[in-house]
């Protein structure tokens, strides 16, 4: 019988263990935790089937370490540590005890590969499987990062490929057998990492003026992180410089490939901005470091988002996936 | 046009202020707050649409309400100060922006209520409503209560009437007028307060060996307490001993009320065990500052829970409401 007590016990016996900053361990009304720093970084995101993942394409273990790692790309956008996760978890009739002994050997394994601790959780009946993780996480120093903060003439930086989970996504969607590279791009839809390491070298540099991650799109996000509508300011961004998967740009036609790269999501790569007069100081400790960044554009005074392309520039709305009700 | 733009634009008009301890305000990739102490207290709950509660009987306010009291609870449960809650909604096809307006006025009275403020959260589409709190405290001081640490002689004690909740659902499922004493019983079930101030009090006394809240009902819960399936510890309470409402012991049979007060949950009181040596000092010190609380059993050796009922004793299953899938 699959009831709250058989999943009390399954979580404990994988998550068997106390530390020193974690003397409750699993199991009472609420966690108690110690940190280092009192200056806390706290996000929620969710993931619910059918809208944000279909158990179709998805293995149990997948699920987890995917919910994981998406709601640790929000801390690492902040230019955070990630500690510590609490998971709710709400469940339908169709999961069965197999299933969540999965899903928790998934936890387990995403537990070890960013070196956090689940706290606890909760669990609940549901029309649909759910999982609802909050993240929390330490600022490093005293430094964080923030959206909107950018001024006129920043150059504009993303962290890795654009569009690549898209393309993933959309394989995943239409084909049953896959290439090499279509299994790399498949990847990056079903397995992204939160950028952690350069999330915390970027955090700590005060010539990062803005932060966010490209979670629905980088028009969409583009236009959080500016903030268009609000500061009068804008961003020119050039279509050639945007980082592309080959095997993406080789298989996708042209307006297939722009939808994927402009409003596509769930890349989870870093999108923020760079004071312009030092840049060149900026590209140097990158490379030093051994991050890869990639300069896409800068910000302007136009009160909107632009797109170059081939020379020519066009109005690049704020699309990108958003949840309608 | 009900989105994520509305709804975080609602949010940002209802819950507009930043503080020196929440910096960023709502609205980032995550919130950044500043705590007095590095112990936290975090934990997650969660209410369902026809598991937790039913759109018949609630306002969309109390549901904010109710949500974040119930969450709190578990807080106090440990004796910690609640400072922070993030919230993760999860709407149906059929909540209009009237009804989240409402929504986010309960959780606007919330938090003036509990002087706690809220981080942020998530919104996604679902199958039903769903809103899974995380509240984040802070530990008083060094101390907080665990369960299961009482031992052999403890007094056991409860915070205040036990089953008025249960039967309060019970008038709302069957009736549609209701008498002054039924209303009370009522907002027992729908508007519980979480104890915060006795938890943190009981919270800082060396003497209080362990504590919970009630859920699930005071059999349930006093097993999770006491833990007679691994520790070799029982515990007695008795019947007369446990504060019940009049008008609750005047509607019921004897039956019905048994359930009600055993199996019932949904109080929110705290359950707690006291050194047996200590007890008149400790009671003595509760009256001076204004807490009541009810002395209604003590911990033995026996292994398993019993009930003394007018003099006869029989074995107490720890039943109560839990959830199966």
């Amino acid at each position: 019988m699959l009831d709250e007590f058989y999943i009390e016990k399954l979580i404990k016996k994988k998550f068997p263990l106390k530390h020193s900053f974690f003397p409750t361990g699993i199991g009472d009304d609420a966690a108690i935790v110690k940190t280092n720093s009192n200056k806390l970084v706290i996000s929620c995101d969710s993931q619910v089937e059918g809208v944000h993942f279909d158990l179709d394409y998805f293995t149990p273990e997948e699920i987890a370490f995917r919910s994981v790692s998406v709601a640790l790309s929000d801390l690492s956008a902040m230019g955070a540590k990630p500690k510590f996760f609490s998971n709710s978890l709400f469940i339908p009739k169709n999961i069965n005890a197999s299933f969540l002994n999965k899903l928790f050997n998934g936890f387990k394994k995403v537990c070890k590969f960013y070196n956090i601790y689940l706290l606890g959780g909760n669990v609940s009946k549901s029309k649909s499987l759910i999982l609802d993780l909050t993240v929390i996480g330490e600022v490093v120093g005293k430094s964080y990062k923030e959206r909107l903060n950018s001024k006129k003439n920043d150059f504009i930086y993303v962290s890795g490929n654009i569009g690549d989970a898209s393309r993933g996504l959309n394989i995943l969607k239409n084909k049953r057998t896959f290439s090499s590279p279509e299994k790399r791009l498949i990847s990056k839809y079903k397995s992204p990492k939160a950028k952690v390491d350069l999330g915390i070298f970027l955090g700590q540099l005060k010539d990062v003026t803005s932060m966010i991650d490209i979670t629905d799109g980088l028009a969409l996000d583009l236009g959080r992180l500016i903030g268009p509508k609000t500061g009068g300011k804008g961003a020119t961004i050039v279509w050639e410089d945007i980082p592309k998967s080959i095997n993406h740009t080789e298989s996708l036609s042209s307006k297939k490939l722009m939808k994927s790269v402009l409003n596509g999501g769930d890349d989870y790569e870093l999108l923020f901005t760079v004071k312009n007069s030092k840049v060149a100081n900026f590209e140097k400790l990158c490379k030093k470091n051994n991050f890869k960044v990639y300069r896409i554009g800068f910000v302007n005074s136009l009160g909107h988002l632009s797109l170059v392309k081939g020379g020519k520039v066009s109005n690049l709305e704020a699309n990108g996936f958003i949840h309608k009700f």
